[in-house]
């Protein structure tokens, strides 16, 4: 079973409830946390919403194996409680750092001493974490992608402070849940799969901001050029329009400021988020 | 049929082969051309060549089609010949500036005077050739990517001096011959192909330069992440190792001088050039 059995969820939003949902379906005691009964009552819809998700990817005979996952999981909104026989504590909660160092605060003291904590932050590196844990060798981040279930990537990766034998018991509860483990070596702002996919969607935006051409020739081009399933402005309509707003936004030089404005006259404004929406640079049904 | 029937291939090399194979097949009336009679035997083997890797894409029921297109297609090493009734000359031949003005102010007087060039440049603007070619406006790239018979990309990028009128013959052209035309409406170096994949193997190069990840987990997480069916190391071992680096070596950033130093040390100097040699970041059998 691996010794990171008692495993705790910190947020019960869209990624963390996958996480909650995939851990517990791979046999581990799961715990679900959140602030409050408003809270955990939204995180209990949304437990029960990827069963058909699961079913739908996974095969109507896994149904009942995915209820009674869901069934199986513990929710609470006393932290104390939460992490108090934890093995593993996976953080994901909204991406503050202010917001996170507080709670890795009240975790430090709440949690036994060898409980390993594990960020699922996006856009922050442990380093900014790591001192407020109380356990800088027992943290690291632990990353997944959205559609947990889907013989996804884990993305591990440590701070130079933490200790190569809970870097690889992570490593291996990626894989007893189900996950393909992707192990960096060192730190790096958006992991592998953003530090590939960024400097692509980047390409891509100044191809049609310049006017070279349109997404929908450069989407083609990209396809049969790499045989890919999807082109960039595909993936922009996946990840969405208002993610990728945010992000170009946040940027302050002018190639990035173009493409938040464009995004933002031509989209945003239009009620176009991508395939959430309904439509972006493609129309969904 | 199409108003560009006549066609002249410049130059019988790899690709040059493939473009006169490709309009052979489609029913244009085809003129290989290239230097010397020993240029055009290798000329004619390459054609020949082609056969049976087309039949092993398209099916054995085309092989006969593709012969008949290979032994209509007439050679030529005399220039004027060559292109004295051409509606269309596509020059591919080497990528040397120099070069390829040389060969256009030869054509500017020895082809008729509505004859429409194309060049098949890779790293080239037609902007740095439009005036050579007595033409201005009956010029522009038509850029073709290897194995050009498998339903792939033409892209299409004129000057500012490019008649709109010639441009859309040209695309026309294109899509008679069996490609997907890709409509660029302004020079862009690299094309949008590269202009999207220079950027996409860069981040990657970066991530094994810096020892974030090995190329096995980069790759892993490409093709997790996006569904692709190859990730950056393995397209730079189909692109080869030999020309990855001919492009780094001659960038002067730290970071494309050590990705050549990298690839020269690990790879080319043990013989490993990717696919072509039966070994790059992986083997090949």
């Amino acid at each position: 079973m691996g010794d990171l059995q008692r495993v705790t969820v910190l947020g019960a939003g869209v990624l963390g409830a996958q996480i909650a949902f995939q851990s517990a379906m791979h046999g581990k005691d799961v715990t679900a946390y959140d602030i409050d009964d408003t809270a955990l009552e939204a995180g209990r819809a949304r437990l029960q919403a990827i069963v058909p998700q699961f079913v739908a990817d996974a095969g109507e005979s896994l149904r009942a194996a995915a209820e009674q996952a869901v069934a199986g999981i513990r929710l609470s909104s006393d932290l104390a409680d939460a992490v108090g026989s934890a093995d593993l504590v996976i953080e994901a909660v909204p991406e503050s750092l202010e917001l996170k160092r507080a709670v890795y605060e009240r975790l430090a003291s709440l949690a036994p001493a060898d409980t390993v904590f594990a960020t699922n932050s996006s856009t922050l590196l442990p380093s900014q974490i790591s001192d407020a844990t109380g356990r800088p060798d027992r943290f690291l981040a632990l990353h997944f992608a959205n559609h947990v279930w889907r013989n996804n990537t884990a993305e591990i990766m440590g701070t130079p402070q933490t200790d190569p034998t809970v870097y690889q018991r992570v490593v291996a509860f990626a894989k007893e849940i189900g996950m393909v483990p992707i192990e960096l070596h060192k730190e790096q702002p958006g992991y592998v799969l953003n530090s590939l996919l960024v400097p692509l969607l980047n390409a891509a935006a100044g191809l049609v901001l310049t006017g070279v051409a349109e997404p929908e020739t450069v989407d083609a081009t990209w396809r049969i050029g790499t045989g890919a399933p999807a082109g960039p402005f595909q993936i922009f309509d996946v990840v969405g329009l208002r993610t990728a707003y945010a992000i170009s936004s946040a940027r302050p030089d002018p190639g990035s400021q173009a493409w938040a404005a464009y995004l933002k006259t031509n989209f945003l404004d239009a009620g176009k988020f991508g395939v959430e929406s309904g439509e972006g640079f493609y129309k969904y049904s």
